[in-house]
């Protein structure tokens, strides 16, 4: 892998703990110079200074972007759009735009909205990566060693920027994937979308459920395991929900098919059609999950 | 309360996690003379000796119950029917029995099977406590402490055996509290079996999808904890999927359709209803559970 020429200037959109992390990172690899932040609350700006997670901010999106080599987005799926329209007439020439939405799809009809089509240098990516805390206080450097970055360029997709991308993250310690985004939207809808939809309809669920009473006193550590998604940010699932829907539309279906069997199992008291699901499900997960 | 008098003999049958550390607790706490234990595996029950679980042992059933002033089932519940078939003969004249089966209803229809009716002084239980591990290796004298156990006696129980049951439950920590079975039942089925179900059901869905391939390795925290039960005992959750299923079968169908209407908002792209629903769930769980 060649070396990576620092870049003068980079803009992250957003410096929360993703887009923290990911500044920070770079700052700490010596792979830019200035790392520029952009984002609405400048308090949240300030504390990034002081934190050494940027070196300086603008709330005015033309200063913030303007000469700027590499631009992160790290908004919600909501505004991405948004965002594209109102920088739009700042980029320099040969900009890479990349950006950490857990949809790609909706991003890049974003872009395509905004710029015509997906512009040879947009890199749309994915980091696998979180953390119990949000916000720019918890952002940090590691945050991305040995975690899974997946991007989603398309046979349009400059390659060089694909590179220069690919490279940064590898900097950061990430594993780096790529695929396209209609495949990482069915993944993510079913494995990351999906449970976190199950959850936050349990708990709604047994919350409402006059006739049962206050359940949750009831609960045990099975309970607290499989719900702690449901503690999530409820506006950023909210935007993945309206942003991936087509995708978790299809797996939501998937998996009440596949309930609407087991309930059947339950009520006809297949022991032995129970066993073997239950058996299969657990010999799946003791193989390819820790804990 | 009156002080306990420490019993001369009780029995616990099936000596593992709950029978065992049911065991080691009452010998700690000086509540009886002699525990006794049955089970089917010799080496299991010289283990449960050596570790100070139980006084003695035998593997004859006979041998075991007999002279004995309470019984504690702690076997499975596919076997609690068979096993109280078999005691029956051998039973002293105001045994106490109470067991541990985590369906209740279906441990009285077994007793009311064999008995002709649920005995006076047959107290069904049910603690509300685990461990990652399972075993007689595993009995921990301080299982119980600050956790709930539920007693389902009917109008029939006699309260002296209820009253002892409580007492025994409460010398070693646990909070004991009283419900009927029924009530026990659509609880447990909604807080406990049907996120198990839904757990085995998501993993089971995805390890048979050919069409995503292996997708288990971009999971991320989330989904490991939100599937952390599916890795349960199979056989375990195939007897309670069986001996609770009227509740259970219940709980999938309303969850169903909490998840037909949660479907139609995703599809609808319904922004509102879906912050609604997500963050009325988060703040329930917020508020009820720890971490």
């Amino acid at each position: 892998m060649s070396k990576i020429t620092p870049l003068a200037k980079i803009t992250v959109i957003g410096v929360g703990l993703i887009g923290g992390s990911f500044a920070k990172g770079l700052k700490e690899a010596g792979l830019v110079k200035t790392v520029f932040g952009f984002g609405k609350r400048e308090l949240n700006l300030q504390k990034a200074v002081e934190l050494g997670v940027i070196d300086a901010y603008s709330t005015d999106l033309q200063t913030a972007v303007q000469d700027s080599d590499l631009i992160m987005l790290s908004v919600p799926l909501s505004v991405m759009e948004g965002m594209m329209q109102e920088m739009k007439p700042y980029l320099k020439e040969g900009v890479i735009i990349t950006d950490a939405g857990s949809a790609k799809g909706s991003v890049i009809q974003a872009a395509q909205a905004v710029f015509g089509m997906l512009p040879a240098r947009f890199v749309p990516g994915h980091p696998i990566a979180g953390k119990e805390k949000s916000g720019v206080e918890a952002a940090d450097a590691e945050l991305f060693v040995a975690h899974r970055v997946i991007l989603t360029p398309t046979e349009q997709t400059d390659t060089s920027a694909v590179v220069l991308v690919t490279q940064l993250w590898q900097a950061l310690g990430a594993n780096v994937e790529s695929m396209s985004a209609r495949h990482h939207d069915e993944i993510f809808a079913a494995t990351s979308h999906l449970p976190h939809l199950l959850a936050f309809s349990l708990v709604d669920m047994l919350n409402e459920h006059q006739e049962l009473g206050n359940v949750f006193p009831y609960t045990a550590g099975g309970f607290r395991d499989f719900t702690r998604i449901a503690s999530s940010d409820a506006t950023m699932w909210r935007d993945i929900s309206v942003e991936n829907s087509t995708a978790i539309v299809k797996w939501l279906k998937e998996y009440q098919a596949s309930l609407s069997q087991l309930t059947e199992m339950v009520e006809k008291q297949d022991s032995q059609g129970l066993q073997q699901l239950f058996l299969g499900a657990k010999q799946a997960r003791d193989k390819h999950i820790k804990n």
